[in-house]
């Protein structure tokens, strides 16, 4: 009964209602069903639902849902095994083309683009006419899900072109390849970086997009579906790292991993703050006649961290769509004079609250001019930061947020102490 | 020369080319092409220069262009130009279906499956036979771009089922459609949010969606690539507003832009610093002989602003992606076992810190039982807001970043104050 019922659903769906059963209920319903439709469905399930599944099933069990798989899924599931696993699933895969394309794929770097192809394709010579064409499509075609394009190769099996099906059905059938194939074709490397290949078929509208060696030698295929699931990946990941969160993680993950995830990065904070400390109390005796200053500390650091979070937000965002033209020092100077112009403003409006409400003008200009101070140095580090790492070949995603703000906070308070003690002479 | 030269590029090419291009010159090279080319290159244009373009050229000229567009582009172009210009284009398109058709568009919201949608999309009747549709899709087909599914519907135009070409290609010639249509087929609702359909589409991997009313008539169709650049701009906005930046700036856009877009959020920090120095102002007799305590608040602020983001940053990535389950309490008792767990371990470090470098175990012990419950509010703060905005229809999006460190710096340094001077029994 319950069988029936869910084969009315779509895996993805199964598995939605899966990520909500817990372990024993959920080996129950996926050991009810076909493997053809439960290899979809641990697909789609999370992650750390489908570890705790895959160890609940035996390595035969694996390798028929493998089977059922594409191959760049089929890959993918493998590889989350521990190690002594694989080979014992990888050898009971009865299909030897699959098991020996799946071998093939383990080898690539899970972000490159052989990390994300997939063996299936639709590939016609150059020599074969439309109606021959037509004929092996039928055959091969019944193993791709989606045809996309059509690769056309010569004998050497590189990559010279495409067609589309809808070509091919308003070509005459006694036509050659060679004469209808449009030799204009993108492509990747398979070594290519999986947020660049990302990048490319977004910009040129692609569904699909063939992968080549050096040699230009067609190795397999990337399709959008899967490049949709980088680019929220991708998001994902950056969103958090600009929060301090580190290890993809998610809101229904356990208190532990969630700690794991959050704890180092305000431990970061902590260690920010005592240093903040440290410096304050430095300048206690100088300021001692001047206690008013330390009531604008927290003001100074959260000014400091908005600018380097905003100016190294709109470095990391312009690198990752790569659109930051010009040299470092071009934007460096540009964020100088923007953070310089903002930073007027807001000390104008802050010299004339402090002014009035505490009725002395130097105390005024010393907190108001160090905020000037304070925020282009903020925008400098948080425009500097992300540009140095990227070109040091780090992810400067990791620029932003807690790490942005604690060393702006410490620098910013570090900063207006000096400036104020020089304009107000002491 | 420069003509020909420039055939040789993808329009995306030449668009990434005159965006580096002063005005004059990217008109110049505009005016140059046919309109088949620009066209497309309008549309990859970044937006502020396309605006730019447009104002050069005449009612006619743009209304060239549009007549090469897809429905969807052409009804975007035209509702970025000013009101007054936008019946003058639209008079002068020549195609009377295509003029129907841009002007039905344009009455959608552009946030909606509607605003999204082209009309370009290949349909069939379920009483043709596969003979009959072949011919039918080859006229149809040439304005349709990419075909990926063929929509059946019935005389009542009443959508109900959909094929592959390659399910067409690999029935007989006689055959009726509606012996070989498959009846499960996906759709959304013409007022659909967009960020719903890219959640479909990408949750069941689908490259195309059609678009119906609230009859199943079917209006129209929404393909992957610019759910593509939905997603891109949509993470872009999240990322840009939990840093403080609203109004999709790039690192591109003028000093002014960026100001616009930053200074606004850098001023509520600017009150929230103000908000700091009034209360410390306040408990400033109180603690006049616990100066130390003073030296903590930027630490205080880091830690609550710093929780208060992490925590609102799960909750928005959660409510984006449509994982946030159970109800809000059972969500805020998550986050305060979490957050206690946290700063318990971060309050046992910092009570070590200060009681052995300062030597005063009771200050040790309010500063440390603050700090935990400073971070157990700022938790509860960042998980409730999010949650709140959201039951209200508003983006939670916008809690993160400014607004949450702000509003927790101040809590957090009032809150640190009243239970110090209740721990100390001041
Ligand atoms: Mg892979
Ligand atoms: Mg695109
Ligand atoms: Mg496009
Ligand atoms: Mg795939
Ligand atoms: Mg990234
Ligand atoms: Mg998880
Ligand atoms: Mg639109
Ligand atoms: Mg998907
Ligand atoms: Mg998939
Ligand atoms: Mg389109
Ligand atoms: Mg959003
Ligand atoms: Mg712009
Ligand atoms: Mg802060």
């Amino acid at each position: 009964a319950l069988q029936n019922l869910l084969k009315e659903f779509h895996y993805a769906d199964i598995a939605e209602i899966l990520d909500e059963l817990n372990l024993e209920q959920a080996i129950y319903v996926i050991k009810l069903l076909d493997s053809e439709t439960t290899s979809d469905i641990l697909m789609e399930l999370d992650e750390d639902n489908r570890e705790k599944v895959l160890k609940n099933l035996t390595a035969k069990e694996i390798a028929e849902e493998v089977e059922e798989l594409d191959t760049d899924d089929a890959a993918d599931i493998i590889a989350e095994l521990p190690e002594e696993r694989q080979q014992e699933v990888i050898n009971r895969i009865e299909d030897e083309d699959h098991k020996a394309e799946i071998k093939e794929l383990l080898a690539y770097d899970e972000d490159t683009a052989g990390g994300l192809m997939a063996k299936e394709l639709v590939k016609v010579y150059e020599t074969w006419t439309v109606a021959g064409c037509l004929r092996r499509i039928r055959g091969q075609a019944k193993e791709v899900t989606r045809v996309h394009s059509i690769y056309v190769v010569n004998k050497e099996e590189k990559l010279i072109g495409r067609l589309s099906l809808k070509d091919l059905i308003v070509a005459k059938s006694e036509q050659k390849i060679a004469d209808i194939y449009i030799t204009s074709v993108d492509y990747v490397d398979v070594n290519e970086d999986v947020e660049e290949v990302a990048r490319v078929m977004a910009k040129y509208d692609l569904e699909a997009i063939p992968v080549v060696d050096e040699n230009k030698t067609l190795l397999g295929r990337i399709t959008i579906d899967d490049i949709v699931d980088v680019l929220k990946e991708e998001a994902d990941k950056d969103y958090q790292m600009a929060a301090g969160i580190t290890g993809d993680v998610d809101s229904d993950d356990s208190i532990l991993q969630l700690t794991r995830a959050r704890l180092p990065w305000l431990f970061l904070g902590l260690l920010g703050g005592i240093g903040a400390f440290i410096i304050m109390e430095g300048f206690q005796e100088a300021f001692s006649k001047y206690a008013v200053l330390f009531f604008f500390t927290p003001l100074i650091a959260a000014m400091a961290g908005n600018v380097g979070v905003q100016s190294s937000a709109i470095i990391v965002q312009g690198l990752a769509n790569d659109d930051v033209k010009g040299s470092v020092n071009s934007r460096l100077l540009k964020e100088m004079l923007l953070a310089a112009l903002n930073g007027l403003i807001l000390a104008i409006f802050l010299f004339l609250f402090v002014w009035l409400y505490n009725g002395e003008m130097d105390k005024a200009l010393a907190i108001s001019t160090s905020l000037v101070a304070v925020i282009i140095i903020a925008g400098l580090i948080g425009t500097f930061v992300p540009l140095f790492l990227d070109k040091r070949g780090i992810d400067p995603a990791i620029a932003t947020g807690p790490f942005i703000t604690t060393s702006n906070d410490i620098l910013g308070i570090l900063l207006y102490f000096w400036i104020a003690k020089m304009i107000l002479g002491i």
